[in-house]
Protein backbone atom coordinates (compact mmCIF):
# COMPACT_ATOMS: atom_id res chain seq x y z
CA UNK A 1 0.00 0.00 0.00
CA UNK A 2 1.67 3.01 -1.23
CA UNK A 3 0.26 6.49 0.50
CA UNK A 4 0.70 9.59 -1.84
CA UNK A 5 0.47 12.53 0.60
CA UNK A 6 3.00 15.18 0.80
CA UNK A 7 2.66 15.57 4.48
CA UNK A 8 5.43 17.44 5.09
CA UNK A 9 5.02 20.21 1.73
CA UNK A 10 1.59 20.66 2.71
CA UNK A 11 2.23 21.52 6.76
CA UNK A 12 5.23 23.98 6.17
CA UNK A 13 3.99 27.13 5.00
CA UNK A 14 1.18 26.86 7.40
CA UNK A 15 3.70 25.87 10.10
CA UNK A 16 5.65 28.65 9.04
CA UNK A 17 3.11 31.44 8.88
CA UNK A 18 1.82 30.21 12.99
CA UNK A 19 5.06 30.56 13.77
CA UNK A 20 5.63 34.36 12.43
CA UNK A 21 2.39 35.39 14.07
CA UNK A 22 3.53 33.77 17.52
CA UNK A 23 6.81 35.86 17.30
CA UNK A 24 5.18 38.72 16.16
CA UNK A 25 2.10 38.70 19.04
CA UNK A 26 4.76 37.17 21.69
CA UNK A 27 1.77 34.71 22.05
CA UNK A 28 2.93 31.23 23.32
CA UNK A 29 0.88 28.21 22.46
CA UNK A 30 -0.76 25.48 23.77
CA UNK A 31 -3.01 22.77 21.56
CA UNK A 32 -5.20 19.86 22.73
CA UNK A 33 -5.75 17.05 20.23
CA UNK A 34 -7.96 14.59 20.07
CA UNK A 35 -8.80 13.21 16.48
CA UNK A 36 -5.65 14.34 15.20
CA UNK A 37 -3.90 12.50 18.18
CA UNK A 38 -0.55 15.67 17.79
CA UNK A 39 -0.13 15.81 14.04
CA UNK A 40 -1.15 19.69 14.83
CA UNK A 41 1.44 20.36 17.19
CA UNK A 42 3.87 17.56 15.21
CA UNK A 43 3.52 19.55 12.40
CA UNK A 44 4.68 22.82 14.43
CA UNK A 45 8.06 21.41 15.62
CA UNK A 46 9.54 22.19 11.83
CA UNK A 47 9.81 25.39 12.81
CA UNK A 48 13.25 26.07 14.22
CA UNK A 49 13.80 27.77 17.24
CA UNK A 50 9.29 27.57 17.79
CA UNK A 51 9.99 25.98 21.32
CA UNK A 52 9.88 29.79 22.37
CA UNK A 53 6.20 29.99 21.25
CA UNK A 54 4.92 27.17 21.16
CA UNK A 55 4.25 25.53 24.89
CA UNK A 56 3.37 22.05 23.68
CA UNK A 57 0.31 19.81 23.09
CA UNK A 58 -1.71 17.47 24.70
CA UNK A 59 -3.31 14.32 22.42
CA UNK A 60 -6.09 13.41 24.91
CA UNK A 61 -7.36 10.57 22.80
CA UNK A 62 -9.49 8.91 25.30
CA UNK A 63 -11.94 10.34 27.18
CA UNK A 64 -10.18 8.73 30.73
CA UNK A 65 -7.33 11.18 29.41
CA UNK A 66 -9.48 14.25 28.77
CA UNK A 67 -10.40 14.13 32.34
CA UNK A 68 -7.71 13.47 34.04
CA UNK A 69 -5.23 15.55 32.35
CA UNK A 70 -7.62 18.10 31.65
CA UNK A 71 -10.59 17.75 34.23
CA UNK A 72 -13.10 17.41 31.76
CA UNK A 73 -16.41 15.97 33.53
CA UNK A 74 -17.72 12.90 33.32
CA UNK A 75 -20.81 13.81 32.79
CA UNK A 76 -20.00 15.88 29.98
CA UNK A 77 -18.20 12.81 28.12
CA UNK A 78 -20.81 10.04 29.11
CA UNK A 79 -23.72 12.68 28.10
CA UNK A 80 -24.95 11.08 24.77
CA UNK A 81 -26.31 14.85 23.86
CA UNK A 82 -23.19 16.18 23.87
CA UNK A 83 -20.48 13.46 24.32
CA UNK A 84 -16.12 14.04 23.93
CA UNK A 85 -17.26 15.27 20.28
CA UNK A 86 -18.98 18.57 20.36
CA UNK A 87 -18.33 21.97 20.66
CA UNK A 88 -19.39 22.48 24.66
CA UNK A 89 -16.26 19.63 25.29
CA UNK A 90 -13.98 21.19 22.60
CA UNK A 91 -14.01 24.86 23.94
CA UNK A 92 -13.56 23.30 27.58
CA UNK A 93 -10.20 21.69 26.06
CA UNK A 94 -8.78 24.81 25.07
CA UNK A 95 -10.16 26.89 28.74
CA UNK A 96 -8.49 24.07 30.54
CA UNK A 97 -5.10 23.68 28.39
CA UNK A 98 -4.55 27.33 29.61
CA UNK A 99 -5.60 26.25 33.27
CA UNK A 100 -3.20 23.33 33.10
CA UNK A 101 -0.44 25.84 31.11
CA UNK A 102 0.51 28.54 33.10
CA UNK A 103 3.19 30.11 30.56
CA UNK A 104 0.47 29.96 27.53
CA UNK A 105 -1.51 33.20 26.00
CA UNK A 106 -3.73 31.29 23.59
CA UNK A 107 -4.75 27.67 23.50
CA UNK A 108 -6.54 25.56 20.38
CA UNK A 109 -8.48 22.55 20.84
CA UNK A 110 -10.06 19.89 18.07
CA UNK A 111 -12.31 17.17 18.30
CA UNK A 112 -13.79 15.50 15.41
CA UNK A 113 -15.10 11.84 14.13
CA UNK A 114 -12.95 10.31 11.36
CA UNK A 115 -14.33 7.14 11.58
CA UNK A 116 -14.43 4.22 10.75
CA UNK A 117 -17.85 3.56 12.57
CA UNK A 118 -18.69 7.18 13.04
CA UNK A 119 -22.20 7.78 13.87
CA UNK A 120 -23.98 8.41 10.58
CA UNK A 121 -25.30 12.13 11.22
CA UNK A 122 -21.43 12.99 12.30
CA UNK A 123 -19.34 10.91 10.32
CA UNK A 124 -16.51 13.59 9.20
CA UNK A 125 -17.53 16.14 11.69
CA UNK A 126 -14.65 18.31 13.08
CA UNK A 127 -14.74 21.06 16.17
CA UNK A 128 -12.36 23.72 16.76
CA UNK A 129 -11.88 25.68 19.60
CA UNK A 130 -9.39 28.90 20.21
CA UNK A 131 -9.26 31.19 23.38
CA UNK A 132 -6.78 33.64 24.56
CA UNK A 133 -5.96 34.12 28.16
CA UNK A 134 -6.39 37.66 28.27
CA UNK A 135 -9.22 37.71 25.77
CA UNK A 136 -11.67 35.44 27.73
CA UNK A 137 -14.20 34.44 25.22
CA UNK A 138 -13.85 31.47 23.53
CA UNK A 139 -14.72 30.93 19.59
CA UNK A 140 -15.89 27.61 18.33
CA UNK A 141 -16.09 26.41 14.48
CA UNK A 142 -17.85 23.24 13.44
CA UNK A 143 -16.54 22.04 10.06
CA UNK A 144 -17.38 18.83 7.76
CA UNK A 145 -14.07 16.98 5.72
CA UNK A 146 -14.62 15.91 2.78
CA UNK A 147 -12.23 13.37 2.20
CA UNK A 148 -14.60 9.91 2.50
CA UNK A 149 -15.25 8.09 5.31
CA UNK A 150 -12.46 4.62 6.05
CA UNK A 151 -14.60 1.71 4.48
CA UNK A 152 -13.86 -0.40 7.62
CA UNK A 153 -10.99 -1.05 10.07
CA UNK A 154 -8.24 -2.17 7.46
CA UNK A 155 -8.67 1.19 5.86
CA UNK A 156 -5.51 2.83 6.52
CA UNK A 157 -5.04 4.92 3.40
CA UNK A 158 -8.62 6.47 4.29
CA UNK A 159 -7.93 7.09 7.83
CA UNK A 160 -4.41 9.00 6.89
CA UNK A 161 -5.93 10.83 4.07
CA UNK A 162 -8.74 11.82 6.72
CA UNK A 163 -6.62 12.86 9.66
CA UNK A 164 -4.31 14.80 6.85
CA UNK A 165 -7.18 16.67 5.94
CA UNK A 166 -8.20 17.54 9.65
CA UNK A 167 -4.80 18.52 10.44
CA UNK A 168 -4.43 21.00 7.34
CA UNK A 169 -7.73 22.53 8.49
CA UNK A 170 -6.68 22.93 11.90
CA UNK A 171 -3.45 24.54 10.54
CA UNK A 172 -5.68 27.09 8.63
CA UNK A 173 -7.82 27.44 11.65
CA UNK A 174 -4.76 28.39 14.20
CA UNK A 175 -3.83 30.70 11.86
CA UNK A 176 -6.86 32.74 11.25
CA UNK A 177 -7.65 32.95 15.12
CA UNK A 178 -3.58 34.16 15.63
CA UNK A 179 -4.41 36.42 13.02
CA UNK A 180 -7.50 37.82 14.03
CA UNK A 181 -6.54 37.85 17.43
CA UNK B 1 11.29 23.79 -1.44
CA UNK B 2 9.85 20.47 -1.84
CA UNK B 3 10.10 17.77 0.92
CA UNK B 4 10.35 14.05 -0.63
CA UNK B 5 9.28 12.36 2.48
CA UNK B 6 6.92 9.27 2.42
CA UNK B 7 5.83 10.24 5.68
CA UNK B 8 2.96 8.20 5.98
CA UNK B 9 4.12 5.29 4.30
CA UNK B 10 7.35 5.31 6.64
CA UNK B 11 5.23 5.35 9.41
CA UNK B 12 2.34 3.01 8.71
CA UNK B 13 4.04 -1.00 9.22
CA UNK B 14 5.91 0.27 12.78
CA UNK B 15 2.02 1.30 13.89
CA UNK B 16 0.16 -1.03 12.66
CA UNK B 17 3.18 -3.52 14.24
CA UNK B 18 2.35 -1.58 17.89
CA UNK B 19 -0.82 -1.60 17.29
CA UNK B 20 -0.88 -5.38 16.86
CA UNK B 21 1.73 -5.73 20.01
CA UNK B 22 -0.88 -3.88 22.12
CA UNK B 23 -3.53 -5.70 21.53
CA UNK B 24 -1.99 -9.00 22.24
CA UNK B 25 -0.62 -7.86 25.48
CA UNK B 26 -3.60 -5.80 26.50
CA UNK B 27 -1.50 -2.69 27.02
CA UNK B 28 -2.50 0.90 27.24
CA UNK B 29 0.01 3.35 26.25
CA UNK B 30 1.11 6.88 26.84
CA UNK B 31 3.45 8.93 25.23
CA UNK B 32 5.50 11.95 26.09
CA UNK B 33 7.39 13.37 23.66
CA UNK B 34 9.82 16.74 23.51
CA UNK B 35 12.16 16.88 20.41
CA UNK B 36 9.70 14.59 18.49
CA UNK B 37 6.58 16.86 19.86
CA UNK B 38 3.95 14.92 19.11
CA UNK B 39 5.02 13.04 15.84
CA UNK B 40 5.30 9.92 17.29
CA UNK B 41 1.74 9.37 19.14
CA UNK B 42 0.15 11.60 15.77
CA UNK B 43 1.51 7.93 13.48
CA UNK B 44 -0.42 5.76 15.69
CA UNK B 45 -3.47 7.45 15.13
CA UNK B 46 -3.89 6.20 11.55
CA UNK B 47 -4.69 2.78 12.83
CA UNK B 48 -8.39 2.49 13.44
CA UNK B 49 -9.47 1.61 16.86
CA UNK B 50 -6.45 2.37 18.33
CA UNK B 51 -8.10 4.37 20.85
CA UNK B 52 -8.76 1.09 23.12
CA UNK B 53 -5.27 0.74 23.67
CA UNK B 54 -3.82 4.34 23.19
CA UNK B 55 -4.43 6.87 26.07
CA UNK B 56 -2.51 9.78 24.05
CA UNK B 57 0.82 11.33 24.34
CA UNK B 58 1.89 14.96 26.01
CA UNK B 59 3.85 16.41 23.44
CA UNK B 60 5.82 18.45 26.70
CA UNK B 61 7.96 20.95 24.26
CA UNK B 62 9.14 23.60 27.15
CA UNK B 63 11.04 22.84 30.53
CA UNK B 64 7.92 24.59 31.81
CA UNK B 65 5.26 21.86 30.36
CA UNK B 66 7.50 19.16 31.92
CA UNK B 67 7.56 20.53 34.90
CA UNK B 68 3.75 21.72 35.23
CA UNK B 69 2.40 18.42 33.58
CA UNK B 70 4.60 15.93 35.03
CA UNK B 71 6.08 17.49 37.93
CA UNK B 72 9.36 17.15 36.74
CA UNK B 73 11.68 19.52 38.97
CA UNK B 74 13.20 22.28 38.16
CA UNK B 75 16.68 21.44 39.50
CA UNK B 76 17.05 18.28 36.97
CA UNK B 77 16.18 20.91 34.30
CA UNK B 78 18.29 23.33 35.17
CA UNK B 79 20.99 21.26 35.87
CA UNK B 80 24.04 21.58 33.54
CA UNK B 81 25.28 18.34 33.57
CA UNK B 82 21.79 16.96 33.21
CA UNK B 83 19.08 19.04 31.77
CA UNK B 84 15.50 18.16 29.55
CA UNK B 85 17.26 16.15 27.06
CA UNK B 86 18.91 13.43 29.12
CA UNK B 87 19.01 10.13 30.47
CA UNK B 88 17.66 10.45 34.33
CA UNK B 89 14.99 13.13 32.83
CA UNK B 90 13.43 10.72 29.81
CA UNK B 91 12.84 8.25 32.52
CA UNK B 92 11.21 10.02 35.10
CA UNK B 93 8.92 11.85 32.19
CA UNK B 94 7.90 8.37 31.15
CA UNK B 95 7.28 6.93 34.52
CA UNK B 96 5.39 10.56 35.51
CA UNK B 97 3.09 9.86 32.62
CA UNK B 98 1.97 7.04 34.17
CA UNK B 99 1.25 8.59 37.61
CA UNK B 100 -0.87 11.27 35.32
CA UNK B 101 -3.10 8.32 32.93
CA UNK B 102 -4.23 6.43 35.78
CA UNK B 103 -5.48 3.74 33.09
CA UNK B 104 -1.97 3.65 31.13
CA UNK B 105 -0.33 0.23 31.63
CA UNK B 106 3.27 1.10 29.53
CA UNK B 107 5.16 4.69 28.54
CA UNK B 108 7.30 5.93 26.87
CA UNK B 109 9.17 9.04 26.48
CA UNK B 110 11.38 10.82 23.96
CA UNK B 111 13.47 14.05 24.45
CA UNK B 112 16.57 14.93 22.30
CA UNK B 113 18.60 17.70 20.57
CA UNK B 114 17.59 17.86 16.93
CA UNK B 115 19.31 21.68 16.64
CA UNK B 116 19.78 23.99 14.60
CA UNK B 117 22.44 24.78 17.34
CA UNK B 118 22.88 22.02 19.57
CA UNK B 119 25.64 21.95 21.89
CA UNK B 120 28.56 20.25 19.29
CA UNK B 121 29.47 17.20 21.20
CA UNK B 122 25.26 16.61 21.80
CA UNK B 123 23.72 16.65 18.28
CA UNK B 124 21.19 14.59 17.45
CA UNK B 125 21.39 13.00 20.34
CA UNK B 126 18.22 11.44 21.51
CA UNK B 127 16.91 9.46 24.65
CA UNK B 128 14.22 6.95 24.60
CA UNK B 129 13.10 5.65 27.83
CA UNK B 130 9.84 2.93 28.89
CA UNK B 131 8.34 1.51 31.40
CA UNK B 132 5.17 -0.94 32.02
CA UNK B 133 3.08 0.01 35.68
CA UNK B 134 4.19 -3.69 36.77
CA UNK B 135 7.15 -4.04 35.42
CA UNK B 136 8.91 -1.72 37.56
CA UNK B 137 12.26 -0.89 35.92
CA UNK B 138 13.00 1.66 33.44
CA UNK B 139 15.14 0.74 30.71
CA UNK B 140 16.59 3.98 28.41
CA UNK B 141 18.25 3.88 25.33
CA UNK B 142 20.53 6.69 23.73
CA UNK B 143 20.79 7.16 20.00
CA UNK B 144 22.70 9.27 17.68
CA UNK B 145 20.69 10.91 13.93
CA UNK B 146 22.37 10.05 10.94
CA UNK B 147 21.11 13.18 9.16
CA UNK B 148 22.69 16.08 9.46
CA UNK B 149 22.04 19.54 11.66
CA UNK B 150 20.29 21.95 10.38
CA UNK B 151 22.33 24.53 8.75
CA UNK B 152 20.69 27.65 10.27
CA UNK B 153 17.35 28.64 11.48
CA UNK B 154 15.89 28.63 7.77
CA UNK B 155 16.95 25.22 6.97
CA UNK B 156 13.57 23.60 7.11
CA UNK B 157 14.15 20.74 5.19
CA UNK B 158 16.82 18.95 7.48
CA UNK B 159 14.74 19.64 10.43
CA UNK B 160 11.83 18.14 8.67
CA UNK B 161 14.44 15.01 7.63
CA UNK B 162 15.33 14.56 11.42
CA UNK B 163 11.70 14.90 12.69
CA UNK B 164 11.18 12.24 10.27
CA UNK B 165 14.35 10.04 11.39
CA UNK B 166 13.67 10.78 15.30
CA UNK B 167 9.65 9.78 14.72
CA UNK B 168 10.48 6.80 13.10
CA UNK B 169 13.37 5.58 15.10
CA UNK B 170 11.01 6.25 18.42
CA UNK B 171 8.49 3.80 16.67
CA UNK B 172 11.45 1.45 16.40
CA UNK B 173 12.25 1.38 20.16
CA UNK B 174 8.56 1.57 21.43
CA UNK B 175 7.88 -1.67 18.88
CA UNK B 176 10.89 -3.57 20.06
CA UNK B 177 10.12 -2.53 23.81
CA UNK B 178 6.58 -4.15 23.74
CA UNK B 179 7.79 -7.43 22.08
CA UNK B 180 10.07 -8.02 24.77
CA UNK B 181 7.40 -7.08 27.33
Amino acid sequence: MAINIATWNARIPLAQAIATLLKHRDYRLVLVESCTCGNVVGSLAVVPGISQWLCGGLASYRNDSKHQWLDIPQSMLDDPAMGPVSAPVTGLLAQQALVRTPEATVAAAVTGHLGPGSPADLDGRVYFSCCTRNGGSTSTIAHVLKSPQPADSNDIASRALRIEEATLWVLEQVRAALQSS
